[in-house]
C-alpha cells in the first residue's frame, strides 16, 4: 500500500486512542456477530479442512483492539462449536490467529494487551491488504471489520489541478462533481480487485471472508449517508480554518480522505467480475449513530494521523473542537442521513 | 515464562541499542551462517515436506534486526538452494518467517526496519519460547541465536537467605558454592526440557533446529569462561557501589542474572534424555573477544532493561562506567578465560 494512507488508528490509551473509542466500530462487530456464527454453523465445510489439524484465522485492518480480540474469539467459538456438533469434539482443530495491519501499526500495544485466557496461538503480520500477505493456500477465515472502506492511495486526479477530477476545496467526494466521485469509484474498484486477488490466493478452497464496512444503502445517493455527511463537515471545518488564515486553502485542496463508502450492488458486481469468491451472505446493518461527541472522539481516533500528517499538530485540537460543535448544529440534518453497515461474507470457490 | 525475566534488549537506535550492539552477536551468527548452509544442504530431507507448499522458518528470541535478517535469509538462500540442487526449480516453497520474542520485545521496531528486498512472508510471534507458541507440526526450521542461555526464571533458592543455595554478595554462580551451581545447572535442564518438549510439537517430522548460544568447553570450570568471569566483574561493580551505599547490599544479593552458560556435553546429555530429536550437529566456535569498550556496550545493551527494573535508573552511567573500566583493568585475566558459542543442530526424529 502506499505509505500515503498506512496511517494506523491512535495506539495507547489516551483519551484519543482507538482503544478508547472504537464502541462505535464495536456495534457493528456485535451485529456481524451473529451473522458470522449463523455461517460458520451453515456454509463452513470442515471436512475439506480435515487434512489440516489447525484453522486459521486472520483479522485484517485488527488495529489495537479490543475490537479485534471479541471478533475472533467470536469466530473461535464458532468453529469448535460446529467441530462439536458434528461430533469431531476429540479432534478440535487447534487455532492460529494472526492480527493484521499496516507495518505502523502499534502491534506493540496489540500484543501486550492480548487476552491472558486465549485458545489460539498468536501471530501479528505487518503490511497492506491489498498485497499478499500469507502463503498460497493458507487461511481458513479471513475477517475485516471498518477497515476495507480505505482505499490504497487518494485518486490522483482529485488532487490535480489541471484535471476536470480536481477536488477544490473539498476533502471527500458526496457533494463533489461526478468526476471526482467516478476517481473515488475506479480506485475503489481496483483495490477491492487487489485485496480479492491476494486474499483468493491465501484462502484454502471453501474457506471464508466476512468483512464489514460503513456503507451506503442501494440506490441511496452519496450526499445521503451519515458517514459521508460527517467527512463534508469535516472538510467545512478546515476550510473554515482556511478562510480564518490558519492553514493555506492549496494546503486543503490537495488533502482528500482516501475512504470509500460503497453500496452492496457495487460490492456485488466487483466479487462477481473476480470470480474467485462466491457471494453467501449480503445484508446492510443498520448502523446506530453516535452523539456527536462520542463521533467526533471515534473520528478522530481514526483520522488523527492522517491530518496531522498533512496539517501538523498546532490544528487538532481547534479542528475537532470545531467539528464537535458543527455536529452538534447540524444534528437534525444528521438524523436524516442514512447509517449502515454492509455485512458480506464469501466463501472461495473450488478451482478448477 | 515468568515475568521476572522477560526483559527486551534495549528497542531503538540510541548508542545503547541492541540493533546497534550486537555485532558481537553478528560473529557468531556468520561463524554459523556456513554449518547452517551445510546441514540444509545435507540433513534437511525436503521430500518429506512437499505436502506443504510453503516452508515456515522461525528466529527464536528474535530481538529487533539486524542479526535476525541476516540469519533468516541465510537460511531461505540454503533451502532454495536445496530444491534447486535436487531439480526442483519449479516447485520452489514459498517462505514464511515467523520472528519471535517476548511480548515487550519492539516488534514495532523489528516491523519497521524489515528489509524491503525480502522474499518471505512475515509474522511476528509474542511469547516465551520455554512455552509453546505454534500449532503442531507447523515448523520446517527453528533457529535461535544466544538466546537460549536465558533461562526462564532465577533459580528460586539462589534468592533465598534460608536456602544453603543462597547467593550472597554475586549476582551469577560461577564462583559460588556448589549449591549455587546445581541450582543454575538443574534450571536451565528444566528450562530446556520445556523448550525441546514445545519445539517437539511443532516442528514437523525431519524438520531441523539450530542454534547458537556463549559456551563453555566441555571439562572446563565454570569460572575459566569469558562472559562468566565478565558476570562476576558487572557484580563486583554492583558490590562496590553497596559499599560507597549507593544501592544496598540487600538489593545485590537478591539481584542474579538469570543465564546459564553450558558445554556441549550437557547440552547433549539433555536432548537424548529428551528424545524428540536426534543430534546432527555440534560444534565449539572460537569466539572472537571483543575490546573492553565494545563489550561493556554489548552487555549493556542485553542486560540493561532488568538491571533498570532492578537498581533503577539512575545508577545505569555509573555501573557501566566502572564495568567498562574494570573490564580493561582486567584485561589481561579475560585474554585467559575461554570464549566460545556452541553451535548445535538437531533432527525432529520421526515418531513410531
Amino acid at each position: 500500500m502506499a505509505d500515503l494512507v498506512a496511517y494506523p488508528m491512535n495506539g495507547g490509551h489516551g483519551p484519543y486512542s482507538y482503544s478508547k473509542n472504537s464502541t462505535f466500530q464495536r456495534k457493528a462487530i456485535d451485529a456481524g456477530k451473529e451473522l458470522i456464527k449463523e455461517a460458520i454453523s451453515e456454509k463452513l465445510d470442515i471436512k475439506s479442512f480435515s487434512s489440516s489439524n489447525s484453522f486459521r484465522v486472520t483479522d485484517l485492518g485488527c488495529s489495537v483492539g479490543p475490537n479485534t480480540f471479541h471478533a475472533v474469539q467470536n469466530i473461535v467459538d464458532a468453529v469448535e462449536q460446529k467441530y462439536q456438533s458434528q461430533g469431531h469434539n476429540s479432534q478440535l482443530p487447534e487455532f492460529q490467529v494472526f492480527f493484521s495491519d499496516h507495518t505502523s501499526n502499534d502491534f506493540n500495544e496489540l500484543f501486550q494487551s492480548l487476552p491472558p485466557d486465549r485458545r489460539y496461538y498468536v501471530a501479528g503480520v505487518p503490511g497492506s491488504f491489498h498485497s499478499r500477505l500469507f502463503p498460497k493456500a493458507f487461511l481458513h477465515f479471513a475477517y475485516s471489520s471498518y477497515a476495507l472502506q480505505c482505499l490504497s492511495k487518494v485518486p490522483e486526479e482529485v488532487v490535480d489541478m489541471n484535471s476536470p477530477a480536481w477536488n477544490k476545496g473539498r476533502i471527500h467526494y458526496s457533494k463533489s462533481a461526478d468526476q471526482v466521485v467516478k476517481a473515488y469509484t475506479t480506485q475503489y474498484a481496483k483495490d477491492m480487485e487487489c485485496f480479492l486477488n491476494a486474499r483468493a490466493q491465501e484462502i484454502v478452497c471453501g474457506g471464508l471472508m466476512a468483512f464489514v464496512v460503513p456503507g451506503r444503502p442501494n440506490g441511496i445517493p452519496h450526499t445521503e449517508v451519515f458517514v459521508n455527511t460527517a467527512k463534508e463537515l469535516l472538510g467545512s471545518c478546515l476550510m473554515d480554518m482556511a478562510k480564518k488564515g490558519i492553514i493555506s486553502e492549496e494546503k486543503v485542496d490537495c488533502f482528500n480522505i482516501p475512504q470509500y463508502t460503497a453500496s452492496l450492488e457495487e460490492v456485488e458486481a466487483i466479487v462477481k467480475a473476480n470470480g474467485y469468491f462466491s457471494v453467501e451472505i449480503m445484508e446492510n446493518l443498520t448502523q446506530e449513530k453516535p452523539p456527536p461527541k462520542v463521533f467526533a472522539f471515534s473520528v478522530r481516533s481514526g483520522m488523527e494521523g492522517m491530518i496531522r500528517k498533512h496539517f501538523g499538530d498546532e490544528i487538532m485540537d481547534e479542528l475537532f473542537d470545531s467539528f464537535g460543535k458543527k455536529l452538534e448544529e447540524s444534528s437534525s440534518v444528521l438524523e436524516s442521513k442514512k447509517s449502515v453497515s454492509l455485512f458480506v461474507l464469501l466463501k472461495r470457490r473450488a478451482t478448477e
